[in-house]
């Protein structure tokens, strides 16, 4: 997936210290060292989940099928406020963690609460995350109110900054959660600190209403009304943006996670892509929590958005099987502001590598590697994966995350949530 | 999913002679004989694929993202003229029936050419299938032209007309292929032998502009002004009928076979599922080919729907869990005429029974089975799959198709088609 999309039908990669020191045929024969034996395997750049919120595992399905306010108001945000606590984000977290793992995600940008219990779980599962902590103007599981968070996200900044794994950043809500100071004071840490800032955008048309009548424009015009939008955004969601805030996005250098699923689940609507691509944005992929998709499978959700938008913009040649592994790898990388980290297999990034097993019916007979993995391929049909030079998934199981531990632990939360409720 | 949705927490399901003698708590005391513990599963009926091509596995991918026209005339049809006989048939269908039984699906209905070689691999798998003939008014693989593809389907018929795996039945391809004289012929044929009419309908707007075209009507009504539309059909795809056709589909009992990766995949567009459940029609869903989907897994398809129409019609109560499995099961077998004897797991239906796997952290916790097979679940996850009695899938390994083998042949067919184009 490199600017060439160079593909390799046979080839060693090397690594050493944790990067890629070197790809192409025959290369090995001069290194010593472990090796592993990939010849019935493709071999992609581990995937980036441009938007989740990791812990929400523990609410999987939950109130699924209801109005999106009754889903919100009866059964997400009161078992939230009940339930949400350091332990139950380590928790979620582990769950989130093995299923990215298993699915071939090796990055992820998570939004939610206690993110320190986040990063702890995050660096034990051998993955990387870029994190932030939801702020909103009004009291959240952690903080009393958006004051909290923000000096929370300072500190939480602080303590990560150098870590190789967990890229900490600021996470303002949404702009009908968090008033234009709040929003400003935001973007002032993003700056401070040179960090990531991200953001829900433009999700609901009833946001989009909500925020015209409040301060009278439409949300991104509204973020540029403020003096806040710019390369550091990664907005998540984007369904309903007018064409000129397309074009302002574009010329601000704006990236987006596109999260097709939810908005399909949640009934927010369908985000439009492919003209967004053709304007130039950065357009990443994220599953949004397990609530609402409801799963944290990259594979399924290029799969689905690839097909999603050529039917609903009546062209089967938009959104082709290139431009959605993109979404997942080097778009993926330059959303999150790591593209010379991780994205691709090349010299000098991070050896974060997918091996994915083709020696599968359903894989075969495999004309387009590319068309095969986005059409066909699976997120179970991942058999290793690789982070930073280690291996944490082999034949199919997650090294350093307890399945049966994590099975206990949502057996308890199931018991927690449903005895109190 | 039987007419009340019955959920049983703890059961035993008694099986005898290929059939369900009895289900419920405590059942299993009074007899003897083979035992499944299927403590951690969820037993499912065994998965209905209301339309596909199993052959054309072995074009899976082909061809992708490129507009219809392309796709079908420099793609598709030069391939399937050059290389489709009994051979490709038999091993296309092979990869297919292996790839649906992963997926918990026990049944499905096949419109393709030589269909005595899908019987043959059909019977051999295990599987059960509604199989036809595709009946084309010009040159066809196996047949010169409609009427002998009429004449084949009725010694098709004859053939297996009593055989408890196959269900045969007539084919004409479509409207658009088929003259109102082929179309009333092959009408006549499904009553002379009381069979399920197969035919696709309504695809594309090209569709719909050519029939009004040339018969002065929109394609489902067309069908009826010539008198063939009745409760035999099942059309597939039925993405762009008028309310009017929508009305005449309910009062005639019309099914439809819903596929909504492939209308997707071909941008032929989005089909008004939730407006034809409102009026009562019967919808049951298909994977459609491998060449336009690229899968053949009925628990995706479902997935894509029930997310696909909440984003698409703005309403997150339309197609919930229940109603999306039901399409796979109780429905599907409605729509295939054989609601007497698969789709639920009730006394005196065959055994057609699906376990999956729920101990995997990405189904839990489980507040909902429904919700969490339909939007979290994979195909993948199926463990064990029962047809007639008979296990034919076992910790995720298909018995009777040997893997390697089709692997051999996806190999052979991917040289031989790449080498010769």
């Amino acid at each position: 997936m490199d600017k060439n999309l160079t593909e390799y039908k046979s080839a060693d990669i090397i690594i050493k210290d944790k990067k890629i020191l070197d790809i192409g045929t025959n290369k090995a024969e001069k290194f010593s060292g472990k090796t592993i034996d990939a010849s019935n395997m493709i071999a992609i750049p581990g995937l980036i989940n441009a938007h989740t919120h990791a812990a929400m595992t523990l609410l999987r399905g939950y109130g699924s099928d209801n109005p999106l306010k009754v889903w919100l108001e009866e059964y997400i945000w009161p078992i939230e406020n009940r339930f949400v606590s350091y332990e139950f984000v380590k928790d979620g977290t582990d769950i989130a963690c093995y299923e990215m793992l298993r699915n071939g995600i090796t990055c992820f940008v998570d939004m939610y609460f206690y993110e320190e219990a986040v990063a702890q779980r995050v660096k034990q599962s051998g993955m990387r995350a870029v994190l932030c902590t939801g702020i909103l103007d009004f009291p959240s599981p952690g903080a009393k109110d958006s004051k909290e968070s923000l000096e929370k996200t300072k500190d939480f900044i602080a303590k990560f900054k150098t870590d190789e794994q967990i890229y900490p950043c600021v996470g303002p809500h949404a702009p009908y959660t968090c008033s234009p100071e709040t929003l400003e004071k935001a973007m002032e840490i993003a700056f401070e600190f040179d960090t990531l800032f991200h953001i829900h955008l433009s999700e609901t048309e009833f946001e989009v209403e909500q925020i015209k009548d409040r301060y009278g424009a439409t949300p991104i015009k509204h973020l540029d009304n403020i003096g806040i939008l710019n390369d550091r955004i990664l907005a998540a969601h984007v369904v309903h943006p007018t064409e000129e805030e397309i074009n302002l996005m574009a010329e601000k250098d704006v990236k987006v996670a596109h999260c097709p699923e939810s908005n399909l689940k949640l009934a927010s609507g369908i985000s439009p892509v492919p003209q967004m691509l053709k304007e130039g944005i950065t357009v990443s992929i994220g599953t949004d929590g397990t609530a609402s998709n409801d799963d944290l499978d990259i594979i399924g959700e290029i799969s689905t958005a690839a097909k999603l938008h050529k039917g609903f913009w009546k062209d089967p040649t938009l959104l082709n099987a290139k431009q959605a592994l993109l979404m997942a790898t080097r778009e993926g990388a330059k959303a999150l502001r790591l593209e010379d980290k991780i994205g691709s297999i090349e010299k000098d990034k991070y050896a974060d590598i997918v091996l994915i097993d083709k020696n599968t019916p359903h894989l075969q007979p495999m004309f387009d590697p590319y068309v095969q993995i986005v059409y066909s391929g699976k997120g179970l049909d991942v058999d290793t994966v690789i982070v930073g030079g280690n291996i944490v998934v082999k034949n199919k199981d997650v090294i350093n995350i307890d399945k049966n531990y994590i099975l206990d632990r949502a057996s308890y939360w199931y018991k927690k949530i449903t005895e109190n409720t």
